[in-house]
């Protein structure tokens, strides 16, 4: 009976800055909640998000953001202090709207039983052991270990 | 007979620059020409491009962009007047090469039956109200109605 | 015998920059590695990635990149040297790592069977003809060539 298998969402986690970090916890905290397996593959960047004290220091920058609600110039957002301002501003932002914190938000996928996943080239290339990584990863593997768990999976996405 | 349903493709849009605003909708009508249900969830700085007046002000930015054709030193690209010259460049570009703006774009996809949803979570952070979106965005759902609508779509995305 | 049907993987490989370049070519080669049909669809940036020369050429620019292991302030990161002081970093480590380069893993890549395909509106924007692109490409696709090959894959991703 195909219909008792759960749904399934598979993610990449390819950005490690503090505005990218949002989709995929978001994403897999709501997929958790409606009783869907989940799987979370960080790699590149997204290390950032495993590594320990990574979720608490994700930064955004200003530069090159002409996207941002009230963008500012480059010539002003390559000035030292600018990074950590609008790093600031955005947490702010995102704490009066109600919304959980990243270390919040993995916490949660966590214990809602999500599976966290390192990428091994990606360790490789930034030099990091498994105990540069937060508890909660489960293990580190391959880019094929990946594919085998995202080949029936209803979503996969790349962040 | 399961044959007969209509093939569907749902894309998150977290990106508000006038680059990355160019593959939802260049998928989205094409996918839409062929008769799929297509379904467009605009979350983070995507909220840019159903942001009233928003299709009409994207822009692009060329620091931090080694790849584009004739890449501009960053020391020059931060100069004011740079975003705007490297935005109108890419819309004359555009232009002469046949492809339709992102309004008009935005346009025919909802014109050919596309589904346009606002995320609930990134209005809360930017503060906006149903008044702030434009007309052609059907409703504002929460990641969880998303990934209902994503479940057994062919094809999700996350641009 | 619906089993026997080969997985398959298709990706919109969107973006030019070295670091980017990066995750498609290795899923690319481990999903061949395991027998998967694999298709890459190179748009808007990632054409950069099939044009001649463009895969050598790849770039990383340090400029609004705080997610970098050891992030550069952007004051310092604009000026004149720091892309290509950065660009040659991360190819260091990543051969200090045992990871191939990128001209190698497209060439794997395609000799483990994957399909290449040039996006039409991109060539026409980019003003590119065939013979602009390296001979590794099987042909130039519309949008919905791209989306009838994605209909029925396990995995479509966009990068």
């Amino acid at each position: 009976m195909a219909e008792e298998k759960k749904n399934k969402m598979c993610i990449i986690c390819s950005k490690g800055t503090l505005d990218m970090a949002y989709p995929p916890f978001m994403l897999a905290t709501a997929a958790a909640g409606m009783g869907w397996e989940v799987h979370l593959f960080f790699t590149l960047w997204g290390i950032n998000l495993i590594k320990k004290g990574g979720a608490e220091a994700l930064k955004i920058t200003p530069v090159g953001k002409p996207e941002m609600p009230m963008p500012m110039p480059n010539i002003l957002a390559i000035i030292p202090g600018m990074t950590p301002m609008a790093t600031s501003m955005m947490k702010g932002q995102i704490k009066k709207s109600g919304i959980a914190t990243i270390p919040e938000l993995l916490k949660l996928t966590k214990e809602m039983g999500g599976h966290f996943h390192a990428c091994e080239p990606s360790m490789a290339m930034f030099k990091l052991k498994r105990e540069d990584l937060i508890a909660e990863v489960e293990d580190i593997i391959g880019v094929a270990g990946f594919l085998e768990l995202a080949a029936d999976a209803n979503i996969t996405l790349f962040v």
